[in-house]
């Protein structure tokens, strides 16, 4: 058992190895080799440029000025100095509200510390359980309950610090929900005008024997909107049309490369050979060589293009209708269109950049029964994924191989690399494993067929976060498989479940405490120097960057990547808020990991970070779930504790606990969330009252038009191919005369079917 | 152990009971005297007159045709023949709905028992488990499970009779929800125009300091609904009118019974005492007497309208908001109207006579709370209701009366009275506590604060069917409390439960038989005879009812019971479907069941009940999820059970077939529950474009304002107070210039607020 001073080394070794992390990425950060690592945002942006200082050759590379490595950890401050709302324009809103959740765990966590260790922690010292016992125990445990008789009535003083906390929580969730929703509707009624607020994605038009897509869309909205509906597009199936371009890119790219070549030396034109990757085949020139190549792509791009767009196999049921105010949008969002709920469903579009287009394509009636696919999927996944990798363990071992490969024999039969596979093997299994479990469960989720990028991380962090507190919180609770433990609480009887956990809780706490610190501490160190991309960038940089565009793709900023962040922080709310009143030495750990996490991110959002979409804070009602279920998690387990120390008169009360915060929670659901899902009219006639007068001749239809084109078709349009837009137009019958179908689209007459 | 033998004895007197029922109800219907007791739906109709044959003063009360006894079941015949849109138009799409639930009881078990007695009972029968046993068994066992070896591979029959029971279930299922949905939709879209259609219920109005309620809802909703707003009637508090109103109605009763009196002896002129009901005081010209009351009644009540329409505190936040088009309509129920969700609030408008009116007072806030405290409180009653009726039950002793009232001691010693006190008073106690218990869930409905009277009865029915079934499914095969079986339960684990429950289902066989033929038979073919009614009537007939107009209201119809009837449905799809693997002899006695009760239903609604309102089916959702839940208990029994036999390599296809279920339930509540909330934008198109052409003179406006006035002004209004209607006209400022106010509100203008 760990004692104060174990727990005090292992903290001194990861403060140290936190602090060489910071160490290494001061000097890091400022050499000028490294801008492009470490500042991707400013040049994404455009307001960096590479630095080109004066002086020596060396100086483009390694700093040195040496003033600069004197306020190495200056980048603390400057990280906390740029003001919120800068931050909603520099970053987005999604990234504010990112930094809030640690915020959030400041503010929760702080009085709780203080009232924890002015009041629980002097009364679970003064008690004598432990000293009076022949248990073996440590200092821990003497800051614990478990230093507290059974039966004593000390226990109504952890009976009242969890009221306490529970309130003061929920005082802070319900302030911070209100806050979010606040400043999502204050972005959203921001002054720029965004197509994904005058459009709404309608998915399952039923299939019309007379009409094609694009026509059934136009007829059904002009009859049941006719005052609103604007103008939509269909959607495409464009796969082939996607791989097509990204070869054209590829050439392009090379094209570059020897322009740059031949200008760089005039006086010899490179050549290349035809054979793959050019390393065989004749020598061609290369410029005259990459020209014809492109040529030849760009034709079959516009004639896959053409085989796209025309036939009727490509375009999905599915389209983006947009509308001439936000009412009529918000109007057709949230109501049902058809008696068969199942066609015409509308949903608000995400914003173009969010679209997840590969998914637009699933049929809707495939969605429930993917889910429940997924849903088992998923249960085998958590409950059994030891299955596999042991696997894979036993056949790891020396004499799997052997018998497979017998020809290794006598290299596996080398003493170091026999050692080798009998340590690291077996483990690697399980960190390759873990390692690709969030991108396992991102595949999960698209599998669902979710249609924005947001939404797909979102229902990846939840899975993610069970499969954390299952393997995790649990698993490290109650040692044993995921499936054991399912088999023993099938097997235990329902009040027994949180005396088990109850019981071994506080037993765990030092476990808990050189997790967080290598977990939290040092991982989140970890994270601001970014050693994976500097090495990649690095390496791209030497060996593949041909040209300046290769130089700028090289660069990786990353992204939040809230899949994986946010399930992480969780964990960490879950952890203080089971061990706030059980054992709360813990909690200092929890605070320093929420400030150090704040400051990282905060830097990393500022300096590195490039989003990919917005999706306006609609997370929040997630985080907000997973607290409130983290909480009502810690009620039951004290439950469960004090139930074994047979305390049990305070059973009433510590049921009453968690029936309040649920309720609170449905509170918080119906008095906030729907700021989340939906768009309020009045906001949205407003904000068209609004425009309408500041802008009365403004053009909806051609600001809308090319928002929710397939990116593939953007591309082709950047690259001059003028007619795609004409095309693109919604309806494939180009013989029709354009003013006809434009008054048939203007007027607002009802068509009754 | 009941015998195959006993059961038919059972069955024997039950047959006898229900026919000697069926018998007294055949005689006592065509006697003219009970006519208003049995028919009294067709006097609401005015489609039926009092009886009045020619010939002896006898045969106005006794019929003395005697051919009419010999057809003394052609009743039967009569309730069938009524086509089923000929029962819509009669007696509403409610109880047309109602009625099917029946049916597809029929539906579903016929098929089932029949797949049972060919394939299952066989299969039993021969098995021999029982007979080479030691334990005592009946004949009924023979033909059960439990005659089956553990361990046996005939148990996959079972399996397989159980998904097919489930899938056929399902099936049904499916096919009547979709029939439901489309009866709904096919009633809602059918021609005659309902104010419902046009009005959307507003809630939580917010308060404003410059503007009234009805100012403010009409300016919010001609700003944000600038082409769709048409009129709107705020709610007023009227409780106090409501008595004023009641109690004038006595008195114009009395003044029609004086009247009465003097037209039959025009030479004396009646006169009443002024005392408590006419016993005592001073003796007073009748006609004069009531006539000066009624004026004084009358002048109340106009003061008290006014002070109701001119106080601000009487005024409400609660408005019916009525639209030009049903589109209008549509789209304000179905979408978020402003910034903050809990203020105005939309939803459909119930229909007007389902409106309830005293719940449309509580203020949103509250409603979360109130749903908590009924949560708690039904919990309290459903798992610890035998602990006051103990109590009673142990003052009701003779000893514990005796000390209460020693004075009734020489009484209570008597022999008989003292048996009777010890034989009956303990059950009574419960006894009456069952009779009130629909009364105490409607209570605790009403306590929630539905607005709608469909809705308190769905609500109610909800909880009594928890009740039922914990108390009576539950209660019974696990004999002891529910709080016991609570603490049984909490003390076993989670597979426990179902072998705890699944070992004691076959034994309960017997004991379900005779509540089926007790409760089920008997008490349907004493629904038919409606002694109470027919009680209270000659009972009020003979002393209380001075006028036409008493005799009218003495005829007490009732209503189909909802909150009571269909519980005790879901009952019997509960029973049948757990016992339909288990003990198939059971199917038989609820197909008796099902068909006996449709067709004293269908006789009940042609003739007798008068529904007070017409929610259009809006229950089916909840009898649809019910049954599912009803076949996932089951399932699970079934899985206990076998669990206990051993035949434990079956347990992963019994976990498939409830995930399955529980898949099926989705899907069905995606497809078709949104029938039954909201109202698709398509039809709402349709219909007002096809009545906008027919009629497009029609005055909507002044076919909206009569329909959400509340019941007390309109009793108002027809006692010919027409200057009320001016002042209900939404607007308390009688000052302003009618015209003014008209354009103002006709115009579409957009007013920033």
């Amino acid at each position: 058992m760990a004692t104060l001073t174990d727990i005090a080394v292992s903290g001194a070794i990861n403060i140290l190895t936190t602090f060489v992390f910071f160490l290494v990425f001061a000097v890091l950060r400022i050499q000028p080799v490294n801008d492009r690592v470490y500042f991707p945002k400013w040049y994404i942006k455009g307001l960096r440029c590479p630095p080109l200082w004066g002086g020596a050759f060396a100086s483009k590379f390694v700093n040195l000025d040496f003033r600069a490595y004197r306020r190495f950890l200056n980048w603390m401050p400057d990280a906390l100095q740029m003001p919120e709302s800068e931050l909603i324009d520099h970053a987005g809103l999604d990234s504010a509200v990112y930094l809030r959740i640690y915020l959030l765990g400041l503010k929760v966590f702080s009085p709780v510390a203080l009232l924890a260790f002015t009041i629980m922690v002097p009364v679970n010292w003064t008690s004598s359980s432990l000293r009076l016992s022949n248990l073996t125990y440590s200092n821990i445990d003497m800051l614990s309950i478990s230093n507290i008789r059974t039966g004593s009535r000390r226990f109504w003083t952890h009976l009242v610090m969890a009221y306490a906390f529970s309130f003061w929580t929920c005082y802070c969730l319900k302030k911070e929900y209100a806050t979010i929703a606040q400043m999502r509707l204050h972005f959203l009624a921001s002054e720029n005008r965004r197509p994904d607020q005058f459009t709404v994605l309608v998915r399952n038009v039923p299939p019309d024997p007379d009409e094609s897509v694009s026509e059934a869309v136009e007829h059904f909205f002009l009859v049941n909107h006719p005052d609103h509906y604007l103008t939509h597009q269909v959607v495409y199936n464009a796969n082939n049309l996607s791989n097509l371009a990204d070869e054209k890119k590829t050439l392009e790219n090379w094209l570059d490369y020897y322009q740059l070549k031949y200008n760089r030396n005039p006086s010899k034109r490179p050549t290349t050979k035809t054979g793959i990757f050019g390393l065989w085949g004749d020598s061609v020139d290369a410029i005259d060589h990459y020209t014809a190549k492109i040529e030849k792509a760009s034709r079959e791009i516009a004639l896959e293009t053409e085989k796209t767009i025309s036939s009727c196999k490509s375009v999905m049921p599915t389209a983006f209708v947009s509308f001439r105010s936000r009412w009529g949008a918000a109007v057709c969002a949230q109501t049902q269109q058809s008696r068969n709920p199942t066609v015409w469903l509308t949903e608000w579009a995400p914003e173009p950049r969010d679209v997840f287009w590969p998914n637009l394509a699933i049929p809707y009636f495939s969605l429930s029964v993917r889910k429940l696919l997924v849903a088992v999927a998923f249960f085998f996944l958590t409950f059994f994924f030891m299955i596999p990798i042991a696997l894979v363990q036993s056949l790891a071992n020396i004499e799997g191989i052997e018998k497979a490969l017998p020809f290794l024999k006598p290299i596996i039969e080398m003493k170091v690399i026999k050692s080798f596979i009998q340590g690291f093997l077996p483990g690697i299994a399980l960190k390759v494993f873990l390692l690709f479990l969030p991108s396992i469960l991102m595949l999960m989720s698209r599998f669902e067929g979710s249609v924005s990028v947001s939404a797909l991380e979102r229902r990846s962090a939840t899975k993610y976060y069970l499969f954390q507190f299952i393997n995790v919180f649990l698993g490290s609770i109650i040692t044993g498989t995921a499936f054991q433990q399912l088999s023993n609480f099938l097997h235990q009887s329902a009040n027994e479940i949180p005396k088990t956990i109850g019981t071994s809780i506080p037993m765990k706490a030092t476990f808990f405490i050189t997790y967080i610190m290598v977990d939290g501490w040092a991982g989140v160190a970890g994270e601001i120097l970014r050693l994976k991309p500097l090495i990649i960038y690095h390496l791209k940089n030497f060996f593949l960057v041909k040209t300046e565009k290769d130089r700028e793709e090289a660069m990786d900023p990353g992204t939040l990547g809230f899949n994986t962040g946010e399930p992480q922080i969780q964990l960490y709310f879950l952890l203080g808020l089971v061990y706030a009143v059980v054992t709360p030495i813990l909690l200092p750990f929890i605070l320093v990991f929420f400030s150090l996490a704040y400051i990282v991110y905060r830097h990393q959002i500022i300096n590195v970070y490039n989003q990919e979409y917005e999706s306006a804070a609609a997370f929040w009602p997630d985080v907000h779930g997973r607290i409130i279920a983290a909480l009502v998690v810690s009620q039951i387990i004290l439950m469960g504790l004090l139930s074994t120390k047979e305390a049990a008169q305070s059973t009433p009360l510590l049921i009453t606990l968690p029936v309040l915060t649920i309720s609170f929670h449905k509170y918080c659901k119906e008095r906030y969330e729907p700021a989340f899902r939906r768009y309020p009219l009045q906001e949205a006639m407003m904000k068209d009252t609004l425009e309408k007068a500041k802008e009365p001749n403004f053009n909806l239809k051609s600001f809308l038009r090319p928002a929710y084109v397939h990116p593939v078709f953007k591309e082709g349009l950047e690259i001059g191919n003028t007619s795609l837009n004409e095309e693109l137009d919604g309806e494939p019958e180009p013989v029709l005369v354009p003013t006809k179908r434009l008054s048939k689209r203007e007027s607002p007459s009802i068509v009754v079917p």
